[in-house]
């Protein structure tokens, strides 16, 4: 067996600590040990049941940090995976494990291009950072989230972000996601009245009530989206009515949806139309939001224009700018003013029986990150 | 304490016996032994866990037939009844106790009617018949319509059929049904294709597909109904997709949905015309039907008249004909052609906690049935 890089033989240490979300078991510490050894400031964060810390090297701005998740998802079936989820295994130029892609890889990624540029940059500008949590898989209330109000509470201000989820299709850098839809879901619960099936005139059923609206949202052109955004998509998730037994017209029927929302609508504005529909069909309801997150774009600027730079330089291709896919928390940095990039591995395995990732692709994406700082800290 | 007349005394020994469907607990024999000591032949017939009778008195026609249901339904919370619900208990000039109401106060009054027609009409014209079932408020799987079956594969046909179900609302015999509405049930599967909300252009949502069909069904008027029925109407009673993740979209939406339906539309016309709602929004479906049963209507004729004048001469007012309501196991006797007619108690507490019956209305129901019998068969 060849001598392992140091990134893949610190993502392989990371993989053999089962993290399953929101536990961080030790990742965050061996972490911490790397980045002291560099001269970082640690600053551990733990909030309820997650760990999260902020670790900075440098006191000027600007600040370039780098986001990312020391937990992961749960592994399914342990006799489905061909090898155990938490014993790094390097096969056909892979490596195995949970985590390797979404996103322990990334992380060792980010130590070795760290460690590398402050060798060669021992007096770099302005500021890196990480911010690492360890319940990016679960319902983020005490990570990012936290972390962020922290920040924002003393006026700590992050420039440029990259985070490590796995924005990758085919190759390594092919797609980097320079922004992320809104999320906002809604509980619908559409009330009638209970009754037999036998007696219609006594019942007012929820459902027939429900229907002609629902098809109305559903048919709904929110917005077209525009250069950056696919169009806003709508989708009901859940629709239960109904205990079972078939003579009964049931008293409500209970609907769960979701906007995917682009730039060209705001959670206001679907919220006050989907609300228009419900009274122009005159249904009585109950409606509960929650925003999952505002779009986000960082379309121009430095970090853009250096990220698709080091890949040209790199690996020798032109990157992709995406907005599509799910949310990361990216969302919760944007706000702030930051300019936030998802750049990591292939994300084909993410979640996944027998996730992986290509090795030689995170010692690519570790270069990656430091010629990123070479370019914007240098 | 006064001495109970024999219809309360059956009433109340009935009532005494736990028979929760499909369970009979000794109720059929103890109408046996009363049936048998006036000269009816029996005939047990027991299919599968469920005990039915055919009593007969005469060979000849016209054949008039009590038909009715020793099983009770379930009791609900034993501590909401005011007195146990299989101790029969006499307060206020009510009966209380599981089943006074559907239908054992029926089945004892049509025993004492039956006494007193014979004693005083030993050498009545015609035949006089039970037919006895335990399973009316289960499956009705292995009840009358067994009964029915061996009825029929000999040619043994009812001319006329009372059914003891409780069809009065204030008074007894204030109503009585001369007819039922058909019921049809369909259990409908659209399908879609699953996937995460975030991907919107690789899902098919079957809810969203389903939506304006259900909508444009609950909105068809099916038909107008009749001088006896009225109009057919469409319930969906049932509705669910969706696992409770509010990210995924379901592959598929199950729904199930009930007709009650007039002499005016057929179950095949229904059965057409929803298929063809389905299929005009091209939908992706399974669709499986179940009927269960077939209207009836017994408008004219000799039954229904010596109903209407029994009630007038005995209880001194006029009867009300309807077909509304649940099904009953009429609708499994009126496609051999019988005449049927529902009459028995006030229906206000049956299947509740505390089911009670007016303990004279027994009284006066069973001077109603010996009534009809005297018109019908002296
Ligand atoms: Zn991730
Ligand atoms: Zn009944």
């Amino acid at each position: 067996m060849t001598t392992l890089s140091p990134t893949l033989t610190l993502a392989a240490e990371l993989i053999r600590r089962p993290s399953v979300t929101p536990e961080d078991f030790g990742c965050q510490e061996l972490m911490i040990e790397r980045l002291q050894a560099l001269g970082f400031q640690i600053e551990r964060l733990r909030f309820e049941d997650t760990d999260n810390f902020w670790a900075r090297r440098g006191t000027e701005g600007p600040l370039l940090c780098f986001a990312g998740h020391t937990d992961v998802v749960p592994t399914g079936p342990l006799e489905k995976w061909d090898s155990p989820p938490f014993e790094p295994s390097f096969r056909d130029g892979y490596l195995y494990g949970r985590g390797a892609a979404d996103m322990k890889g990334s992380l060792a990624a980010m130590i070795t291009a760290v460690e590398r540029f402050i060798d060669h940059h021992p007096d770099h500008k302005g500021s890196i950072a990480f911010l690492i949590t360890s319940d990016e898989e679960g319902p983020f209330i005490n990570g990012t989230v936290r972390v962020i109000e922290t920040l924002e509470a003393r006026q700590e201000k992050i420039t440029w972000c990259i985070v490590g989820e796995p924005s990758s299709t085919e190759k390594v850098g092919d797609i980097i996601k320079n922004g992320r839809r809104g999320s906002i879901s809604g509980h619908l619960q559409v009330k009638g009245i209970q009754g037999h099936v036998a007696y219609p005139h006594l019942v007012d059923n929820p459902i027939h009530k429900a229907a002609p609206a629902l098809a109305e949202l559903a048919q709904t052109r929110w917005d077209n989206g525009n250069a950056f955004f696919p169009p806003t998509s709508f989708q009901i998730s859940n629709i239960h009515a109904g205990t079972g037994a078939t003579n009964v017209v049931p008293g409500e029927v209970d609907v769960q949806f979701n906007f995917r929302f682009s730039t060209e609508s705001t959670a206001e504005q679907l919220q006050q139309r989907t609300e228009a529909v419900l009274n122009k069909h005159s249904l009585d309801y109950q409606l509960k939001w929650t925003l999952s997150g505002h779009p986000f774009l960082t379309a121009e600027g430095d970090l853009v224009a250096a990220c698709v730079e080091s890949i040209k330089a790199v690996a020798g291709y032109d990157t992709e700018l995406s907005t599509s896919g799910g949310t990361s928390d990216g969302r919760f940095i944007a706000p702030t003013g930051a300019q936030v990039v998802e750049l990591g591995p292939v994300n084909a395995t993410i979640h996944k029986i027998n996730e992986c990732v290509r090795s030689k692709d995170l010692d690519t994406l570790s270069d990656l990150y430091e010629n990123i700082m070479a370019r914007l800290l240098s």
